[in-house]
């Protein structure tokens, strides 16, 4: 079973327009609310393609509890620790003609110490039948930037692997707590550690202790480097851009490194292959925590190519 | 005790953005979300101006609990009629620089029969103890566009003055009924129909059997057309435009009107300066539902104008 654990949720609103124009007034359909956060979408890719899961998170308030119904109504198996403020909403506007989103992203309001014992609590409940610790997402302002690194030293203490998928200082964190894998994309990774290199940047993070640090580039591929390859890194691409909807396709990667793990698969090519192959299946469908059955198509086109330090530096 | 309607409510939500920009994310504090509505918002003037109110509308779903709570929050007195839809949201972006509202309005989901029955029955319980009926707002998409036509039919079986601020075929219907007063826009009223000129518009409504038609024409003022002046109108405007929130001000115009025919303030001049007043007042102040205490001076500064009908064909 592949543990997720997201501190810091939000109810999803999403809201059709024909054309967004600031200072107009629109009129839109009743916004779908749907359980959103990360590690949310981590749990429901893998839950998707039938893996065992138990997505742990906080929902507080008539937000939380519209977050609460939305879960309950899926099959996604969950936990949910009750917390005192309201669950933070997102709001997505999409142009109905580009398919453009424009987001609002409510800061969470940070849980209070006995809230955030208790999510760590019902993570330790969970680790004894996991055999993947995932964390995802942001921490509310004001939290403590060791929560994720905790939970990887947990998960260590029990010999379980980590994928971390976060930004900021929590991201240092979680390296030198010695996470198995982390997956920022390129700006997390250049604004954690001052490197606007993404390979020299990953480095970083790998020389604090993480194991694997894979760097979502977008339509230009995933790239990989690993502690086992000190002198080389690898970088996949697909032969073409995928159109679509990018909106979850850093949590398709997360699922898949975590489904590698799970499944006993530890080459940095293979789980570089599944990640960036996962990724560009969620690009093809239309709500994140999804990704399209053509995955292991996508797997085979893709081109992973094998960089040398000496090669690079020439 | 002024009665006031709102079939369908809104939770409102405001999000300050330092910009809206289209296609980007935006960081957000927590928005506050608001009881809306515009017959709430015309309660809420009427409550601050220490005359009695009985807001009477619509709950739904988890949203509409977030209604309920924050009207039970406020001292207005209200009366909520259960329904199984969810109540609407509506959204506000607010650019803090100009202050620029973008604004997205859900349609609201038609109420069933036996629920438009119960608002009609919870309206009409509320009738003995009432001095003036007011309905606000638009209808769900779907609903009998008779409902505030019903409503004005019933208050002058009881001899009750009605104040129907509404738009589309409702207007014209609640004319035809006998409403002693609607408030239209220039835009509703031109919608409603079908002629670009406001005199001669509300003319038609005065036919069909209204008693008086204000016509809200934002910085341009109101006119004031009445049916006891078939060869005259009024139009009443402010000495200089305002600067502040035209969010409510047509709210606080139907609030002004209701408190005029409950304090026996029957000519249409008096009736129009304290609109014209109560509007401008409700300009000056951060959010719906409240006028500014300079209302008494505003209503002394403003002009009105009586233009004869050869005068303006001349």
């Amino acid at each position: 079973m592949i543990v997720t654990v997201t501190p810091n949720p939000a109810l999803d609103l999403t809201w059709p327009v024909d054309r967004l124009t600031p200072g107009e007034t629109h009129r839109v359909p009743a916004g779908a609310a749907r359980a959103g956060g990360k590690g949310l979408n981590v749990a429901r890719v893998l839950h998707q393609q039938g893996h065992p899961v138990m997505a742990v998170t906080t929902s507080g308030g008539l937000t939380g509890t519209e977050l609460a119904r939305d879960l309950a109504a899926s099959a996604l198996p969950h936990r949910l620790v009750p917390v005192a403020a309201a669950t933070r909403r997102s709001a997505a506007i999409v142009d109905a003609a580009t398919g453009e989103a424009t987001i609002l992203n409510e800061y969470g309001v940070n849980h209070s110490a006995a809230e955030w014992n208790e999510l760590s609590d019902a993570v330790s409940a969970s680790l004894p039948r996991a055999s993947v610790l995932v964390g995802s997402g942001s921490l509310p302002e004001g939290a403590d930037t060791e929560f994720f690194a905790r939970l990887v030293t947990d998960a260590r203490r029990l010999g379980l692997p980590t994928v971390i998928d976060t930004s900021g200082p929590g991201l240092l964190a979680a390296a030198r707590a010695g996470a198995h894998i982390l997956k920022p994309n390129g700006e997390e990774l250049a604004a954690a550690t001052g490197d606007n290199d993404p390979v020299r940047a990953a480095r970083v993070l790998i020389a604090a202790g993480a194991g694997l640090v894979l760097v979502s580039l977008g339509a230009a591929g995933m790239l990989a480097v690993s502690a086992a390859e000190p002198s080389q890194h690898r970088r996949a691409r697909l032969p073409r851009a995928l159109c679509g909807n990018p909106t979850g396709a850093g949590d398709a990667a997360v699922a898949a490194a975590a489904f590698s793990l799970a499944v006993g698969e530890t080459a940095p090519e293979s789980i570089l292959r599944r990640a960036t192959a996962w990724s560009a299946a969620a690009v093809l469908m239309p709500v994140a925590g999804e990704i399209s059955p053509r995955h292991p198509e996508l797997a085979a086109e893709l081109t992973v190519e094998l960089i040398d330090v000496r090669e690079e530096t020439r």
